[in-house]
């Protein structure tokens, strides 16, 4: 019995050609493998598929044997956040600049999937992230990041306070422009711009990371996967602040008093074509080969 | 003839207590040195001074040989913002904690004071920036600042894209939660929460510091302060682009098109006593006197 | 039956005063709780002890239930490097400045020992680094860390070529001043002087430093604990490399060719008098409490 | 009468072939335009001049208008070092790979230099540093620097204590790996590595940078271009201190008690045909113009 029987795919939003000629190369492609293809609103709408095929993502999360994402990290970050909870896999094709989730080209589609659909895959968990805040109604909003919960500053100038516990012990004060807690995932997006560390995707750790932090010595801390973040918010700053999962700012929420965030029940599968390496990505990525950049002695 | 015939006093705003007692003080030593005073409306409203002593920040400036700011940091940066034109010089009194720019401590107002007026100080002068903002009715908003003009991003948890040049020559194009660009008085405060070095106060320079840049090589930028200074939004994030002068939220503006920023024509000037030390001021204001922090061997 | 009847003293080398009388003071306390007493050399010395009451450190750590060190956090490392492998907990008791790892004050020895001996106390683990060198002469010389192992330039200027992989896979071949690769306990020491994240000490997890790396993106990796760590000196660079462990400088070994660094088999035990907070060490060590640094606005 | 009349010419020393073709390319050039050339031993060497046309820097200095060095930024380094107190004017020609000070590409020669010898060039003052050290044998040593002065650690993996002031009042004291002192031109270059800002090349300023300081809050310092920087050593530090000039390491000194370091009366003369871009080198060699580096939503 062959693997991967039931295929659904998920398109890049707002496309510039290159989603649509990359979709059909794999449309054409996963037809001649004889897979049953689903497809999400845009890619549906993008192909012409009939409505019986398109499906939304909680249907596509149960029905599906695996998930082809088509777009960039960002639209498979939305994919993930949409799917984790199904515990259905994930590939992600990028449209031709590598991703470090979207790690196969448009180029090599049939031959990364075949080795896939042929089960030389290796799979990855990666963990989210899972916040619930206390909105202005009382009500509560809950979401989930594979990247990262930024509590932002917003509206304001000023920096704002934060009161920051792990598992119910006291952690620090702080004045800042706000906190990003990262996943590995999240550890080479925005937590790298604001000074945070690398971690390897397969550690279990989260990491705070203070934007532009009052005190100096307030530096970015990693702790335990399964630590229960929870950050207040000083009285004053309510009206300034806001969260954000994975960068969303249509999801951004004020926050009553406080920000429980932990890692979310159900991690991201990730398939790879066999022999993925990470740090050959990170190192495309981050232009870790490049040449030296000052004048040194020869 | 004695020097400082004609002296203003600026309280800070929001009194605890501590305000009206160090003005009462200071307002008794004046008078027994014979100095006509004037006050603005904050400490004429604190001691119950009549309305013809109260003056506006403008006539203060005109009718003033020197002024007293009694106050924190920001109660003196306002007050140079409306002063610096005047060329009135500035003596800063702080409430008990010292300050980058009140360093006469409340109990040695006698002394500090008898020396300054008799001749005995240190004079400083402290570059001031102006920016000018298209705002979004075609409009141009100007304004100082002593600290930093700052360009943030606003209401958004997306990172803007700014376009800077130096005197005509493009310095880079960067996608950064924002830009602090930063007098040598401003290094010590939001510049060096965003990385930024220490300017030495004399230095002729402007630093620019970008807040999160995407691109890890986007470092602080160190620059002559006589550099003319145009930062281009781009066209996508005009709705969400912020610039604040000092970190004053009640004036932040928003931004049609482009910032200019240039040092003000004319310095702020700053009285101390004879003998001001402006590194033993950052020394403990840094704790660079303090011990080291972590375990190393004996 | 009492708990911790055997129990090992030591002591910090070259006294100013304050050893011998911390000392004599938890020797009155223990004689007076009916402990069995041993020394190593330099206690045994400050105190004038019999010689068959002062034993080496592997002795120590055989015969003892308990062993306490008097002295600051250097101290505690070299304890804790020789004993480690013996699995006797140890208890630090500092000479009047607070340590991360001699947690106890001097005038409180009775009170928190008391707690300890009773059985109320909170056991830690710290995993300790076990590093081996190919030397110049071909042998191998291996040494454990509680802190970092750190391999440096050494006689030279010039930056080295380092050539970093974990688990067999290639992490980056980097140029830079060394690379510091740290416990979680050595995370508040030279790490943290080289742009490391702080890691929460009951994280499983190393985290390797670049010392002044030449491209700007190599920044701090945080890796699983069990990782095994391989760093390959260029050729050129053999005359010009050193390792250190703790930072003790008389170990320091020239590197034939590759260094491998691995988590010692067993970790460090640490008692601390129940109710013991890392974040309020981390807190008080760091100045997280103190007031923010630079002129702000009112 | 035609400018630069008189031209020498200072080539990388150890060859690969490239610098040989280069310097033929060169001469084949300028002796069709007429020039008088001379040589420094290494490009006499290799291209097989005579030894009447072959001179020490000294010589090179006093006779030509005009010095072109072949090679990367360190073999102008020490060209500029070695001539800067001749005032004679230098162009820098790269070996394929562009540098900050050898602007000019091997392939563009004839159409650069043609500019530059019909007068269509910028001229640019980069300042030199002096340093001076009380060596072991009571004797001083004095050096220059196009880049930078470091004070670095030596032989130990212990931190040193330095204490530095400027035009005689106290800065701070500190313990660290080190403290560079660099000039506008080596703020790309090892100061960059350690954390500082860039400086415009046309700022009139230093910058101090502190390497791997113990306390956090120890940041880059940026002073005035006429400062007199003293930095003094800690007694017990005094066989684990050396100095470099530039990086070179034959030249590194022991430190006796104190190093002076102060702007070198004389600048370096760059010249550059008309159009020169500083900020152009800058986002080339510090990859500014790349894509960003992390999964961001879309």
């Amino acid at each position: 019995m062959s693997l991967f029987h039931t295929i659904g795919i998920i398109g890049k939003q707002h496309d510039s050609g290159q989603v649509r000629m990359t979709l059909e190369r794999l449309v054409a492609y996963l037809d001649l493998r004889g897979r049953d293809l689903y497809f999400d609103a845009a890619s549906a709408d993008l192909l012409g598929q009939s409505p019986e095929r398109c499906l939304d993502s909680a249907t596509l999360g149960e029905r599906c044997d695996l998930v082809i994402v088509v777009g960039g990290d960002g639209t498979f970050l939305g994919a993930a956040r949409a799917l984790a909870t199904h515990g259905v896999p994930l590939v992600g094709i990028n449209l031709g600049r590598l991703g470090f989730l979207v790690d196969v080209s448009p180029h090599e589609i049939e031959q990364a999937l075949d080795r896939i659909l042929d089960g030389e895959y290796d799979e990855e968990e990666r963990r989210l992230l899972s916040a619930s805040v206390g909105a202005a109604d009382g009500q509560t909003t809950s979401g989930v990041a594979l990247n990262d919960v930024v509590i932002h500053k917003w509206n304001t100038g000023r920096m704002i306070e934060l009161e920051t516990s792990i598992d119910g012990v006291l952690v620090n004060v702080q004045r800042a422009d706000g906190l990003i807690v990262a996943t590995p995932t999240g550890s080479t997006a925005y937590a790298l711009s604001g000074g945070g560390p690398l971690l390897d995707p397969s550690l279990d750790a989260l990491v705070l990371v203070p934007i532009c932090p009052h005190t100096l010595s307030n530096r970015p801390l990693v702790v335990a996967g399964s630590s229960r973040i929870e950050v207040r918010v000083h009285a004053d700053d309510r009206d300034h602040v806001r969260v954000t999962w994975d960068g969303q700012t249509d999801l951004c929420t004020q926050v009553q008093e406080r920000i429980l965030i932990e890692q979310a029940p159900r991690p991201a599968r990730l398939l790879h074509p066999k022999g993925h390496d990470h740090y050959a990505i990170l190192r495309a990525k981050l232009g870790w080969g490049e040449q030296p950049q000052g004048p040194r002695p020869c």
